[in-house]
């Protein structure tokens, strides 16, 4: 099992017309900053959160009590016009934590309700189990895009890219987020290095984009995060499109995922 | 003409992975509030920017002169372990002065060149001519995706969603952004009432997603995008799927963009 | 026991001055950013962090142990074109953790030498011991001094009011910061309530201004420092110029402070 | 003439404690960003900010439009949950100019008056006259403080050194605030070298402390303090006390300051 937060602003839509439209760089500066926090708040215990549609962050929070969420949630409401509420789910994959971290977000009123705030739903693990933390980047990407394309159609390529990334491990249950740059990061349940080959495969397919992925596992997204990345070095240096961090393993033969 | 600027961040990749890989959310929090920085600069003189591909952040910049850019260079040295370099580009549409300014800041060397640090390349418009800024929204978003589905299966919506707006306009010379919730922001040409209709109706066949827009006009993008944010308040009132401010005109009935 | 930090930045004044002067408000803006992040991460684990000189933080962390300590100086490297190092010090009273605090990180080197990077010398305490947290405020500030004076001579009032605080108090082995508006904090061993009379007697004569104070007591700051605050709000209803939280206690008869 | 604004957060001092009281490391947070982004704003405009009282932040504004002053503070409304009124000030003096902005804020108003939110008062000077930055620092700061004395206690002796400045200056009409390490920064109308001599004589006289000081000159704070900055390194690198940048000037010789 592994835990999941779905941090969600409270009735943010009306708040950003209300009472009229408010400039849209003070609310970019605004989603980017909660954001920072939030990343910041949780990346100091190991977890990833994720910018996901600003609004709604996405985050994986094994090893993360339901105090410290609580502790955020304050933090947030004494630096912010906004506040924050958050569902806490766990389940066998990304995928099912993250859906279960909704459904008790969602059960506790409407995003737009404005009686529901800082709710704070969900359980916290006692302990979590391994998963995979996927670190996929482009070859080249210095030299064949930013270099040498348009930054519009270099963004749009990584857009791509990811869209392409994300659909084919939701398959998988494995959930995607473009990180910047040529950066794709996932986390996933224990995938074989089979799959991982088949998801550079259709990227290749839908996107025309190559590229390579390193993979670590963990209990703790930090943990997992960080070998993917020295993994994903490995690949770089010697070429190879898949590389599983020393420790990472495939599921047990007879799993389907 | 209208002014756009890229901005790249300096040699930023190999800097992530020395003298090892940092950790993940620290580079999120460091791009995050570089992006809320420059948001936060362009915003207060009147332009747009977005977070992109976090490292290369894109800009429309009208009215802001080089002198502001090399202000906005030096707090950025000043404040963060990274460089920024600028590209300011003129162009007759959105999408000729992003390519503009990325020539002028190719000109100037790699991205990853170490010795290319903090480079300020183009020239600034005396004067602007005025263009369009065409704010969507998604239909009932709230009651159609965050109180209903999966927190990742409405990002992944958002994600088609956004895909669909930016590569329609993009044959029509307008550049499309997400800037989260339910909300893509697309700076254009002057274009058609019709025009925009058929990128909803793009969006709707591609990615199931109903959309509405307003659509705003100025020489600077706060002076328009607050008059698009109006106009889609019209339209959510009213019910109106494509809502010009006042003031917003189409192309002369000749021009073909 | 209770344990404290002293977090510098390392070889900062050459820095502000390399290759030229930097803008003076782009270091205000950075001192206060770095001052934001330590008091964030400190705060968020139970401690409180001080701007002192604004390039030498001082903290008092009890309950904060190595670990976090370099986790917060990783993110500090991945943020700012700075670096921070601790020492981290323990003593019967605040004044004494923070001069053993002093003394390990002045062994590892000097502020200015180049080669001293990212120092954390000490060791965290494995369980502290109470200590109190006093919080003092001006009688009638808004009235007296915000609303009636100039600005500046307001600000200067409070300077002094400061210092007679602080000088009264570091005999007592208290250690004592402004912390805006007309607030005051200090860290103090178990004193007596005569004791805190005493302080705000000295203010009244070295500064002309009349305090009260709410005295909490703790393992940590936090909660010691959150019980002060509620007994300051019995003081100001109740007209009462020292208050003593529930459970906060004076040092046995017989101790000399 | 010269321009200076008084910024004070809108009822502060009781949302601080409604409706209880609020994290101190939370409070701390939020007023060093707000102070971080006001010293940005003014500062990418060629003016200065002070911390202050940190709820009452005061700024030195020559050049700066109330339209500026009003985009700014619709920002700190759009990303905090306080508000920011401001009084644009002006004055021969700095400390006339300071006295002008708090009154027409105090006719605003109270500062603890419900009612009062984000007033704007005041008329911005069409034109400036010159007047001086000083920056003060102290003669080998590192080896006789940070590295050698218990850094509470360098602390103090910063305290006392800036009070001994500020008073001293405060007769002459000039402001001074201390920005962090061993630096005082002083806003001043034009004064005689003698007169900076004096100061340094009262800051060895009161606090046993030795100071330099570089004076520049200028119409906004940003020229006049860069060029303070040079001559401070000037007077480090030759070894004298007070250094006037090259364009400084003293008072006509039958100026009473």
């Amino acid at each position: 099992m592994m835990q999941a937060t779905l941090f969600q602003l409270d009735d943010y839509g009306p708040w950003t017309t209300t009472p009229a439209p408010r400039a849209e760089m003070d609310l970019q500066t605004l989603q980017s900053r909660v954001y920072a926090d939030v990343a910041s708040f949780v990346g100091s215990r190991d977890g990833y959160a994720f910018y996901a549609r600003g609004d709604n962050l996405l985050a994986f929070t094994s090893g993360i009590d339901r105090g410290a969420h609580e502790t955020l949630q304050s933090t947030i409401r004494n630096r912010y016009p906004v506040t924050l509420s958050a569902g806490i789910g766990t389940g066998s994959t990304p995928r099912s934590a993250v859906e279960d971290a909704t459904d008790r977000l969602q059960a506790a009123g409407s995003a737009q309700d404005s009686t529901r705030t800082e709710a704070c739903r969900g359980t916290a693990l006692a302990a979590a189990d391994p998963f995979h933390v996927a670190h996929f980047d482009v070859v080249d990407a210095t030299a064949t895009y930013t270099d040498e394309t348009g930054a519009y159609d270099s963004f749009l390529a990584m857009t791509s890219t990811f869209e392409a990334v994300s659909r084919t491990l939701y398959e998988h249950h494995g959930l995607a987020f473009f990180v910047g740059g040529d950066n794709v990061l996932a986390l996933c349940p224990l995938l074989a290095e089979s799959t991982y080959d088949g998801v550079i495969d259709e990227a290749r397919a839908r996107a025309g984009v190559d590229l390579r992925v390193g993979v670590g596992q963990g209990v703790t997204p930090a943990t997992a995060g960080m070998d993917a990345k020295r993994a994903l070095e490995v690949g770089r240096e010697s070429d190879r499109a898949t590389v599983f961090a020393d420790g990472a393993t495939a599921p047990p033969a007879d799993a389907a995922d």
